[in-house]
């Protein structure tokens, strides 16, 4: 075994050797994370007690080796917990700063025109039926934003069968899933034949639909192709240009309105590109069509933030970035709203064109492939 | 009329009198925002244009006072577009910076022991009927993330009911609606008898549920009250007492998760405090019973945020912060999920306590509530 756990600051924490790495954990901490029965339900996981159960001055007493496992004693309350070191090592927090903002964790793989071919295609009753076809699917989802179906049944509703493979159709004044074909009074501009620049859906909600899927169920007419666009690789490539222009997409809010329906005025505020407090790139936000005045974006750094917003959208639409496809009827692609964008070429008058979108959310799909890979 | 408009930069920008202020504009932000019919829909509001169709090199070439409009010609489109006062003075960037961070619009008022009081209790039947009244109440939520409701039918669904007179339900692995009863094998601690302590739902869920619904079908048992805590005024509280410790809450990510069902690994990385990039107060996350191991916090400010963090629970807990309210057969309450705490006492097994809930999303009803006051 190691060498014996080491305290440190009498007992405020302590130091062990795992995997080759020293690391240190608070006595605070490991008690709050104690697996034991008292403190976390062994049937459904939740922590059964408050922070302000455990004394304000818990400290390791006595920490050892025992069997393989970290087996330790706190006081005040006199009590011995013993610890995983697995658990310990992927739960480790004793390591370097995360890196430059903007960045991804590993699940991530950021895609342009050509490695987009990466992205397998699967069948909707391989996905229905064999639940090593589903992770697969969603797996591909997590890992590119995007993924394609082919073989839906051309129903309407079916969109939100195969949303519901895999969670919950998230429903809104669109109803729980829409129409996308030509109208005459359109309440949308996605509902005529126009093309429509890449962007992301609904950025005017908050939250944001963190999921699209659409559907085609007829599609004749000239034209009318999709094009998607990894908004992560966007970021990437705007940083890489400039730091000054990411700073300020990510650290200004930009505004979004919809009041294109009776009884509805959606408004939001958040950034293009939204961090986490850690740096992490978690969402991109771009559609020109519902794009509000910008009002929180101080007026000496106004013209510097347009020439950030400009360079973005010459980067949406940039060809090397770009991958496009078009749907055939039975054909379906969902995409992680909060980072692929979306566009689709204009179209003639002569034919038909009719797709069925729903939304959902990703912690839904997060969850149910978790699941999977636990069971497989 | 106000002094003629003064052009800055060469026509970069310019600079109008405007109810007392000096504003400045520039060029390319009013072009980007002309309310013309070639670049906005007449009819559904939406921008007909991308940035990338106004010239870079846009500038304001003429401007001047016109019927009370403001008339900027731009070169080199040549195109004339008119603004007016109002809305520029609504949408005016040129102001000071915003104050500290953890400040909170002018829509949300922080409430305490005492001034929750305030919250006025609307009737099922009022606000159903009555526009006044369901306006009133869903300025209630707004303002104090939180309000009650009495005379809902005391029947299944209803809960349902009422989130449709102002937005969707947001379905999860619970359920569109979900009934809190006391359980024997509960998958989740709030299906028993013991005591919550005050806490936001689903901090696992990433988007997190903006509002949740709970109404009263039984309650015959002893204790089981109900509280509620404004988690806004316990982040300025704790920001008014340590700085530092707000910065290490909102700056440093928590983890949370729930497994308790079968199929189900939900996860989530967010802050106790979410600011947004201007500091601006967006949501708090609070629970003892999904917080998972922080892994994001580094080793050397962990005892700080942990310190931090169970001041934040003693505020969570403190009387003087606390609203306490018995549930009755009829009654309804709703939280903003994001910001209110929500508790209830342990109850004991004699009689029976039927809660059923169901959730939302916060942009639904706070679009209701826009086009209500836009009509009234």
């Amino acid at each position: 075994m190691s060498a014996e756990p080491r305290l440190l600051g009498d007992g405020a924490a302590l130091q062990i050797r795992l995997a080759g790495r020293d690391l240190r954990f608070h006595a605070m901490w490991l008690r709050d994370n104690a697996p034991d029965a008292a403190t976390r339900s062994p049937a459904n996981g939740q922590r059964l007690i408050t922070l302000l159960d455990i004394p304000a001055n818990t400290r390791i007493a006595e920490a050892s080796w025992q069997e393989g496992a970290l087996a330790v004693r706190f006081e005040p309350e006199d009590r011995r917990i013993v610890f995983d070191p697995g658990w310990l090592l992927a739960h480790a927090y004793d390591r370097p700063a995360p890196p430059t903002p903007g960045w991804t964790g590993e699940a991530v793989r950021r895609w342009d025109a050509e490695s987009a071919a990466e992205v397998a295609v699967e069948n909707y009753d391989a996905i229905r039926s064999d639940k090593a076809a589903l992770m697969r699917w969603l797996a591909t989802v997590r890992r590119y934003g995007f993924a394609r179906l082919t073989g839906v049944p051309a129903r309407d509703g079916m969109v939100c069968e195969v949303a519901s493979l895999f969670g919950y159709v998230r429903e809104t004044n669109y109803g729980r899933a829409f129409d996308v074909r030509a109208e005459v009074n359109p309440s949308n501009l996605a509902y005529t034949n126009i093309g429509l620049q890449a962007h992301t859906d609904n950025p005017y909600r908050d939250p944001v639909p963190g999921l699209q899927l659409l559907a085609c169920l007829r599609n004749s007419v000239a034209g009318g192709g999709s094009i998607v666009v990894d908004g992560f690789k966007v970021a990437e490539r705007l940083r890489e240009e400039s730091r000054r222009g990411f700073e300020l997409l990510s650290g200004r809010c930009a505004r979004f309105d919809y009041s294109g329906t009776k009884g509805v005025r959606l408004r939001s505020k958040r950034p293009l590109i939204e961090l986490g407090p850690d740096g992490e790139l978690i969402a991109v936000r771009f559609n020109n069509r519902s794009a509000a005045a910008f009002t929180d974006i101080p007026y000496h750094e106004m013209a510097d933030y347009y020439a950030a917003y400009r360079r973005m959208a010459e980067l949406v639409e940039e060809p090397s970035l770009s991958f496009r496809f078009q749907l055939a009827e039975g054909d379906l692609f969902i995409v992680d709203n909060l980072r692929v964008l979306h566009a689709r070429d204009s179209f003639t008058g002569s034919g038909e064109r009719w797709l069925q979108g729903c939304y959902a959310d990703k912690d839904g799909l997060l969850s149910t492939l978790a699941a999977l890979e636990e069971e497989s």
